[in-house]
């Protein structure tokens, strides 16, 4: 709320007025008022994704931060990070587009199955007698007789939290209303006359947070919407995370407190895209790695983050959606599927489930690339599926590179290297501003074709394609001239070496599991890339940079997020909830780092591939 | 905690000094600092029970309630009524002897019987292997391993409150301790090695609560203890807190929390008395008419307060302890007994289950004597207990009568007026200061055998010893010579009245229940008295005065706090439960302000009987 002390913000170009108090940034000001900057650290002043440039108004001067990320021209212009600024007057702000998150891309399920809903939450319509001095039924007596003459349902009961609505909720629609009964038994919530019960599925990344809200009835998406996990402010990766939650007394309910408000922002958002209200949200499918699910739940975490590394919980969790703060029927039960093992967890099993691993009948791997890589491999002849995780880090996210964004509005999702020129594709068409994961493979495996760096991932000095940056070698994609921020758009050695980073992560858990399962990687009939970078992917650039193993083109399929479509399924069907649980139970989990071979596996993946 | 602004305040005789806020009443402080003042009203300054001196420092003036109940005397000799006197300096205060509550008595439960326990929460002690990296399973599924291998349980679960306490704790114990399970299937809480589990049960009555801590194995008691209900201060009779909840939008929230923290007062008091942890508390009984559990769990109340009368929910209910805000096992269920019809509640299905009403083959009335007293009867013949409920009022509870009081120390319990004189006793046996339930009905008998009042209720003026008091004609039963705190102890005819409408209220009720059942009162075999008041009664008195028909006093059987001890049973066994359900469904409700006849048979019931 604004208070008397606040100073006056103008956003231009977009023309809103924002309050800031002082001890607010700039860019928790803007966040507060609904306006998202670009930050993939969270507002920590690590990643330089949101500058602005303030063209009025006295604010606190550039902390050690800004100096390091912005130029001393830049600075001398007026250019600022968001995070970093605190007014000290009332200010006129500009907001480069690139600062701004705008049209950013939703994750697309690609070719996977639909499937018949089969769901826990009914909706069942009722028209009562109200009471009268010769029938005092109590009211939840009442509804339940009433269940039990309408459609045979016996001895439903209801939580204390739906009992405190039931009584207003049926006198304000005259005894004729709808009630959201769960698994036949449990009364969820009161809904209006003919209301159609609805169910929130998430996939709860580390780095970003996908959501649905989908009919219960139909299994049809009614909304879709993505935010960043908001606890990126307290560690980018998972340890990082689990630690900050060991060191301070209270970081367990922050970072719980932190990603329930932005699911709860999120389901605030489907509901106005659906036009549907809270109270038709009878149920929710909550998906993620372990220690998303712990922090969410708030579970201890001190035992995951220290060897060996072991979970409070593993098994499926059905838990009050109240519980979790989230705005939905008073009744509402979260599910949260089982994991795997250490921090494979009900994201895995979720896709696992989506992409029908636990019933082909081919070699198939899967994976699922995100700030873990998840993989796991089907063998038909072996009665259980194997899975490994690795930690491949945010790079392909966007994270950690210079250029590095997330696939929104200007982000250079496909890039093409010629002998004299550099073809590339944006996100909306518009100029570039950075690189989202799908660029960032397309320009490795470019370069390397191009020879412009070696099978080492070293830059060519020599060549004047090359040019000498502020941290050494780098390759100029855009010119500031035709770029969207008057910046060039650069890939350097630093962010080279972070790609391979990843690529050895991943190489390795993929070499590790197929010598586990002694598969050989010609024996593989189909590779399923899941996860929300690897729907955009030119598969050949991936393979060509040694992402991937080189089997033909057709084997590969891209399913998108196929964790969120896990959930979706486990969302409308018991069935499907049934099959994780199988799922969890069948699979044997593969601890990499503790093959003796992990290191050199590790260090060979980060070669580039000989050339064929 | 005691902020810089408060004022010291001195407390005498006892020789504590306490800290008092400006804007905080001296009774609010002293209770605070853990010491509890006589009140009737909650602090509202209605009763006049917390009088105290104040010897030196500056206070408040005198308001508008304490110049009514206080003589000019008594504020010129310094008294004043802690609840509204606020400190202006630091003060030394007296607090007389009866306005100390101390050695409250507490309700005995007669010659009920013991029941055998069948506990729902059994406790299992358990030493398991700690993780290793070659065995990483989730702490909850160890457990449910070494549950499964000790004792045979298969697929326990935990609730998320649970889930939280697990990991640290069997950390901290080194993998030995004692796990409490409810149902053999849901884990409530894990405890130190050897770690016996108890349970809280109590009566939640309109003006007193009474609670213990129970052994779940043994049955046996491990502590009692006793309170007002606070929510006096919000109407003394359920009514206008439902009024008071209607009128106030936070009203539901305020209440239920007055009486959560009582509980938790409660519970600490009896830990301590036995000597037990928090986490040993595993399960919890309450039982209360219907208002008083609505009020607890929050429920809608507005539909309660108003023709036709009706409960939100009126069978049996198990919350869990957390959700009352209960200091309990992290998983404690609280079981709520099913309710009968409008406001005959789980207090009286208590009553009936410990009296063995249902299982009788005699005809017995039950009466529980309270703010509002319920009254069954059982005959044999009949496949159904009936019941009625009438607003008996709070006189016999030491409420609406001038020098009444709670039964604690210096209370009249006991009277008798002979030709000459007045012989009483007092608790404690100390000097009087007024008088309890018991010795109110004493009064009123003695009286009228002495011939001091009449038929009517009316005091014979023309008699020397009947006084003229501010409110007109009395009886001074004790000179304030000879009383505890300087006063005379009198009875006053506006006394005998409001005890009349208890008695008149409590005669209707009978009577038409007799009628109902078409009982001739010699047909009964049994009256069993139970609640507080009832279990120190003289009953040759209370037929004297018309309380009870006129039967054989070996046909009277005081049972004390039946309530109580029903709520014990269902805490320590599944099959009280049971038999609780069945009562409530067995039992026929009779609305007496319904009866053509009621006003009538209320207003005989006010006179006293002929004499025999």
């Amino acid at each position: 709320m604004a208070k008397s002390a606040d100073f006056q913000v103008r956003l231009q170009p977009i023309g809103k007025r924002v309050a800031a108090a002082p001890d607010v940034s700039l860019f928790e000001a803007a966040r507060e008022s609904g306006i998202d900057l670009a930050s993939a650290c969270g507002g920590e002043g690590n990643c330089g994704q949101c500058r602005i440039v303030v063209l009025a108004g006295e604010t606190t001067p550039p902390n050690f931060d800004e100096k390091f990320i912005l130029t001393e021209l830049e600075l001398k212009q007026g250019e600022r990070l968001a995070c970093c600024t605190y007014a000290r007057s009332d200010l006129t702000v500009n907001i480069p587009r690139d600062s701004l998150i705008t049209g950013q891309r939703l994750q697309i399920a690609g070719d996977l199955r639909q499937i018949a809903p089969d769901p826990l939450v009914r909706a069942y319509p009722l028209q009562l007698a109200p009471p009268t001095l010769a029938d005092v039924r109590p009211d939840l007596t009442r509804i339940a007789d009433g269940l039990a003459e309408a459609v045979g349902l016996r001895g439903v009961f209801a939580d204390p939290a739906v009992m405190r609505t039931i009584s207003p909720a049926v006198r304000q629609t005259d005894w004729r209303f709808t009630v959201f009964v769960r698994d036949d038994r449990e009364i969820v919530g009161i809904g209006e006359w003919g209301k159609r019960p609805s169910g929130f599925a998430v996939d709860l990344g580390t780095t970003k947070i996908a959501a649905y809200l989908v009919d219960l009835e139909t299994g049809a998406d009614l909304a879709a919407a993505g935010a960043p996990n908001p606890q990126i402010g307290y560690g980018e990766d998972v340890i990082s995370r689990l630690n900050h939650v060991h060191r301070h007394p209270d970081g367990g309910r922050v970072l719980a407190g932190k990603v329930r408000e932005t699911l709860n922002e999120l389901l605030t958002e489907l509901l106005s895209q659906a036009g549907i209200t809270s109270d038709q949200v009878v149920e929710a499918c909550i998906v993620g790695n372990t220690a998303m699910t712990h922090l969410l739940l708030q579970l201890p975490v001190r035992q995951l983050a220290t060897a060996p590394y072991v979970a409070a919980v593993g098994t499926a969790l059905q838990v009050r959606a109240a519980d979790l703060e989230l705005t939905t029927a008073p009744g509402a039960t979260v599910y949260i599927p089982p994991c795997i093992g250490g921090f494979v967890g009900a994201d895995h099993v979720a896709m696992i489930l989506a992409c029908d691993l636990d019933q082909h009948d081919k070699v198939v791997l899967g994976v699922d690339i995100g700030t873990n890589t998840e993989i796991a491999i089907r063998k038909p002849g072996m009665s259980f599926l194997t899975s490994a995780s690795c930690a491949s880090g945010p790079a392909f996210e966007g994270a950690h590179i210079s250029d590095g964004m997330r696939a929104a509005t200007g982000a250079i999702e496909k890039v093409r290297i010629t002998d004299a020129d550099v073809e590339l594709t944006t996100i909306g068409d518009g100029p570039a501003v950075g690189l989202c994961g799908s660029g960032i493979v397309d320009v490795a495996a470019e370069l390397y074709h191009a020879g412009l760096i070696n099978q080492r991932g070293r830059f060519d000095k020599t060549s004047e394609r090359v040019g000498n940056g502020r941290f050494g070698p780098e390759f100029c994609l855009v010119p500031a001239g035709k770029s969207g921020n008057g910046r060039d758009v650069v890939i350097t050695q630093k962010d080279v070496n972070e790609i391979q980073l990843a690529k050895g992560a991943i190489h390795a858990g993929l070499q590790i599991l197929l010598e586990a399962t002694h598969t050989a990687p010609e024996e593989v009939e189909e590779v399923i890339i899941a996860g929300a970078f690897g729907s955009f992917l030119n598969v050949r650039n991936a393979i060509a940079m040694g992402l991937f193993p080189e089997l033909p083109r057709a084997q590969y399929r891209q399913v998108g997020n196929a964790a969120v479509v896990g959930a979706k399924w486990m969302l409308i069907s018991r069935a499907a909830r049934a099959r994780a649980e199988k799922i969890a139970k069948g699979t044997n989990y593969n601890e990499l780092t503790i093959y003796p071979k992990f290191s050199r596996k590790f260090a060979l993946g980060m070669l580039f591939p000989e050339p064929p």
